[in-house]
């Protein structure tokens, strides 16, 4: 480690927005990070794969590299702050790092959580610290906030809008009864969605999201693998509209809930929310995490989960609690506290077929008598019972009519092998959609 | 300090509705807590008032205790834990305790409003830590956050509803058109207020948790006594009603602001809030803190402010993180960045004179032609322009009606000016409400 004299350097690993954003930061707030941290702190190198590239602004000769070793096999950096994205070579990188005895601030998702076990392992072990906040929530300061405030509570549930790109897209579908895909393409042409979108809209980003924030408020790790997942492809215009005249907003939630058995139910899907509650009032881009804990209770945090700025901000802050504790000796102390309840990784996942549940269903009959009084025989021998029915849109040209079916909490199980069964009546076209109805 | 095989032992200043909810949670979750920090952590004194009153569940033999010095002069105790509240004697104790190289955890936001720089001096000097959490927003992870995960911003502004007293008495007021002295008197009789209701309902609560967060957002010390306070017992339900037609909720809001000149604006006062916005939506006794930064953007916390268990959720989370970090060589990890900017205390502060803001206003006038115009003349002078105008209420009994007078943002001297000389026209039977409007 450095004298108390000597200025803490740092390895940026990538200079694409955000990376630009931190370089920016660490330059123009040379004096604010001085007084607020007691010690000079110098960009020493960035990692870049095309260092001939004009810059705006230019950043100083030297700094910028192409080869990470410049920055790994470099004794005279002291943090390493990787917001390449990514898992390969990122991931490798953060190990060679840590292994190397250098401080980690990262911005990467993926790699937190495809390996943050493994890395947190070999961060304790090196007396290093690793930090993470805007590896999920953006600016939204959630990741301390579990790992430190919200320490002392038996966390129950998170419940979250972590994907920018899915709530414009909802937002707009809400508002303008825009189908999914023009909604999709002017998200696209606003640039809040890639080229391919598949990561936001199938919701796999706020799986590695929800992966990093369960592991933290529940102590064990839950792998982005055995989260359910279920993107917001198959929304239609009338789901949004049937979903206001219950009552309810459409939003893609990611969920982590502790189980009485101990086990934790972790799914991203769309679900729907009651009008009233704040997560109902996410709108367009800006993201909430409802954290639920037995002393807390329920706390909302809202704010911008994207972007140069938010996500400068957290990782910004990151580096300056890194550096204000970069004397202290002992265990690095900003670490989360790891597996503590000794369960299997994996093992403890619920299935999502254990969900319980309300439901809302929508689908597509004849336009005839009896039709409900056959679907809803089937649902009653699954054990599912009606909240409410509403008929709707009725075409005379082919005959029929469209479904809408709420059902009071169910068994997750029951409710899909009665769908199936109802889906082979004569007289049901198509089963439309299934959302999970949340309270 | 301690070895690290032996237990922390706490100190808890009083034992009565957060005093017994921090004893019960160190008694019930000692295991987790141990799992947390990796130390035990015992209870090993409690100074009550009165040692012959019963409690459930009965603490230990040999643990409460009326003497201080029991507590302050014993040097097996490691950390003071202060929830009597309070100016006086507690910031005595505090002092002794840092003096006597003791950590503190305290829930007071008195003692941190009017001696926060000085005990945070002095603990710094110790090389201890003093982390007060629940001192302002409850639950609400606030002090944390702007502390920590939002280090690295600029703050520009907080706006926050923390005192949820106040808020339950005006969203009742709100909901059904009550008037303040019968949803004071319900706020009392369902314990969400003092029988002697003064600090809660003057703002006098709010401006101590504003200088706790003003001193943190902005590094500098925000006297509370400089802070412009203004209660809510002059709103009317009337207020409510035209508020509502206006597309505004009234909510009292403690805010500060950064100005360009380097100052800072801090004052507690009810305020129109576009009903549209998140903190228009703050329910009963809920919370919630708005920060803006220059990079985060805008973030909302919302929770629960008060009530045993949010509070000891954050001096739990306190005493866990002091415990988890009392190892630590090297100055005291968790303690704010001071005074940077070297303002003077209490010069810093900008006089409520120099507001530029929107004006609700309510007047009670003479039915006559001719009124609007000499009043519109008065404020024309006096740099005011008008943005709406209703009329309500008139009363033929007494030749009177309502006017309710929105303005464009405009300097709080010169509505004040303009307001007195109106106040004396003829026509003008008083002038009933002066509401700032926040944008």
């Amino acid at each position: 480690m450095p004298g108390t004299m000597e200025p803490i350097n740092i390895g940026l690993m990538g200079l694409g927005t955000v990376g630009g954003g931190v370089a920016a930061a660490l330059s123009n707030n040379a004096e604010e990070i001085q007084r607020k941290t007691g010690r000079t702190v110098c960009l020493r190198r960035a990692l870049v794969r095309d260092a001939g590239k004009t810059r705006e602004p230019a950043p100083p000769a030297g700094v910028l590299t192409t080869n990470p070793e410049d920055i790994l096999a470099d004794p005279e950096i002291h943090v390493v702050v990787e917001v390449m994205g990514g898992d390969s070579p990122a991931g490798e990188y953060l190990e060679r790092a840590l292994a190397g005895g250098k401080h980690v601030v990262t911005a990467n998702k993926e790699v937190m959580a495809r390996r943050g076990a493994s890395l947190l392992a070999l961060a304790q072990s090196q007396s290093v610290n690793l930090l993470f906040e805007a590896s999920a929530g953006g600016g939204i300061p959630i990741v301390g906030c579990l790992m430190s405030q919200l320490l002392a509570n038996d966390i129950r549930s998170i419940r979250s809008i972590i994907n920018g790109t899915t709530n414009y897209i909802l937002t707009r579908m809400a508002r303008s009864q825009t189908p999914f895909a023009e909604a999709l393409s002017e998200a696209q042409s606003q640039g809040y969605a890639e080229a391919d979108p598949t990561n936001d809209v199938e919701g796999i980003d706020a799986a590695y999201k929800l992966s990093v924030l369960g592991s933290l408020a529940f102590h064990q790790s839950i792998p982005h693998e055995a989260i359910h997942t279920e993107g917001i492809s198959r929304l239609g215009p009338e789901d949004f509209r049937y979903a206001a005249e219950l009552g309810y907003a459409i939003k893609s939630l990611a969920i982590a809930a502790a189980q009485p058995d101990g086990t934790v139910q972790a799914r991203v899907h769309p679900a729907l929310v009651p009008e009233d509650h704040l997560l109902a009032k996410v709108d367009g881009v800006y993201n909430a995490v409802e954290v639920t804990g037995d002393l807390c209770g329920q706390i909302i945090l809202h704010g911008q989960g994207a972007g140069r700025d938010a996500t400068t901000s957290a990782v910004m802050g990151d580096i300056l609690n890194v550096v204000r504790f970069i004397d202290s000796a002992g265990p690095p102390p900003l670490l989360p506290v790891p597996n503590g309840r000794g369960h299997q990784v994996g093992n403890s996942i619920r299935p999502i077929d254990e969900l319980s549940s309300a439901y809302y269903l929508r689908l597509t009959c004849a336009d005839q008598a009896g039709v409900l009084a056959q679907i809803a025989r089937l649902l009653g021998d699954g054990n599912i019972s009606i909240a409410t029915v509403i008929q709707k849109d009725t075409d005379p040209g082919s005959g029929t009519a469209q479904l809408v079916i709420t059902t009071y909490p169910s068994r997750e199980a029951d409710v899909q092998t009665a769908l199936a069964a109802v889906a082979k009546l004569g007289v049901v076209v198509s089963v439309d959609n299934l959302i999970r109805i949340e309270q």
